[in-house]
């Protein structure tokens, strides 16, 4: 199985992506949504919250766990690279319950990928937009750099993502906001999604940007590099059947907007229960769309 | 002194009309800025920043402190109360190097000023907008019921205060979603603008509630209330003559917002550094509008 982890719903537009290129895979997505949005957290806690969802994914039995959101993958990826990957300092040992204490853990975000496509497709001005935590931890404009000497335009763009979460995408209020924002951004050939919301105002961007100025969704970047990663190693996750399972914090929120994101009606969703800032080690409640199942 | 806590810069359009009330009075402001916005942070992280910025005003010589933050008043004022207020565990304690281990504190808050005002002004149908953790806490809805009979409905407006964030109060971005939120209130005579930052989206208001509804900004009610109870308790604050001082953890913020919020040009701003959760005790580093003097 393997494990997509997101602070909240936003994460399921990347989910839809991994599943639609590798469709005989089984995964579980993880979005922790009671705790979202993190941008307002300071990093220590971030980082604490990104290492509970990992080692909860780990738990579930998925060896890899891709990071699809932006903010946590800019501000935590490196971090949880160096505590469960090759070499780091909990390879194995992430669940002290696990028999198997040297299983290798491989974790993915979505920076570089997202990088790489800009790279690959623009003439030279790239803009990103983003979170404000996103473009104030400077990690794509870092990526960009090392790849290439293109000009990089970055704009925070706080309104987008609560625009969406009120369900108000196709509205002027949307094409509004994206035009202020698109604005700003200068004469970019590329703009590079940077928030897992921001696809669902694809059509507002296209309304607003100047013909010739290529949208770039990176999920499906990131799905080809997944499926990349695992024809070069075979064998580190188990073949599966194309299932999917989805844990939460707030199945409230799921309920409300999941199906909006991942394009498809949602499976059952477990509630991970949080307490005390930290996520239970099981599902204490399932709940199918709005009934509660004890 | 008299202190004003905010966990931002919104507050300043309460000190605004606190300073107007009472013009010979001193004010220390503390803008926690640099944490805000708190409205995703759990509870007991939103006690512990009130608490810690309490104590550094009455640090600063303040032994009555107004909390002007909706969200904080709905979610906190209760339990500062308690713990600083009349009998409570922490009555001339929160500085254990105050000489006068017997000063008596007072805390007072928004909510109950704005409930008061709009049940005397109501006809019967009351409207209230605020961030979702005010909507949330249920305090505005209790304390307007134990005040009458009147209908409440209340709606969350996440995408307000960012938009006043981005300076964007006067477009029609603005009017838009103002428009959206007003439209799901209902038959309302009377809104009751639930959170600070509102005030600055008075035209986008009046441009778009029906004739015969009030518009209710709570920041001169709190000023009379505090008036009424400095009346009441003559000596508890000692007077003054009409200075203002303003601490804040997020120097920066405070140069691209404050003026607009306050109404006039900022004083000197004093930067209370945070580390590791905690704010430091005394002030480390003076910002004088941009310019940083050490």
């Amino acid at each position: 199985m393997i494990g997509v982890y997101d602070s909240g719903y936003g994460g399921l537009t990347v989910l839809r992506a991994l599943r639609a290129a590798l469709p005989t895979h089984d995964f579980v997505y993880l979005g922790d949504s009671g705790r979202a949005p993190y941008g307002g957290r300071d990093t220590d806690t971030i980082l604490d919250f990104a290492e509970q969802c990992v080692e909860r994914l780990f738990e579930e039995g998925c060896p890899l766990v891709v990071v699809a959101c932006h903010t946590v993958s800019c501000v935590a990826l490196r971090h949880l690279q160096r505590r469960y990957g090759p070499g780091g300092a909990l390879v194995g040992a992430a669940t002290e319950s696990d028999s198997a204490g040297a299983t290798p853990r491989r974790i993915l975000g979505v920076t570089i990928p997202a990088a790489e496509a800009a790279v690959a497709q623009s003439r030279g001005h790239i803009g990103v937009i983003g979170t404000a935590r996103t473009v104030s931890s400077g990690t794509f404009a870092t990526e960009l750099a090392k790849l290439g000497p293109h000009r990089v335009t970055q704009r925070a763009a706080p309104l987008l993502a609560p625009i969406v979460e009120e369900g108000w995408e196709d509205s002027a209020i949307a094409r509004l906001a994206v035009a202020r924002y698109v604005a700003e951004l200068g004469d970019i050939d590329t703009l590079v999604l940077g928030c897992t919301h921001y696809p669902l105002l694809r059509a507002a961007f296209e309304a607003t940007l100047p013909e010739g100025v290529a949208i770039l969704d990176p999920a499906p970047f990131v799905a080809a590099r997944l499926s990349d990663w695992l024809d070069r190693h075979p064998g580190f996750v188990a073949p599966g059947t194309g299932t999917l399972r989805v844990l939460c914090t707030d199945p409230a929120g799921f309920r409300a907007h999941g199906e909006r994101f991942l394009g498809e009606p949602l499976p059952v969703v477990a509630h991970v229960a949080e307490e005390g800032g930290r996520l239970a080690h099981k599902a204490t409640v399932e709940v199918r769309l709005g009934q509660i199942v004890r």
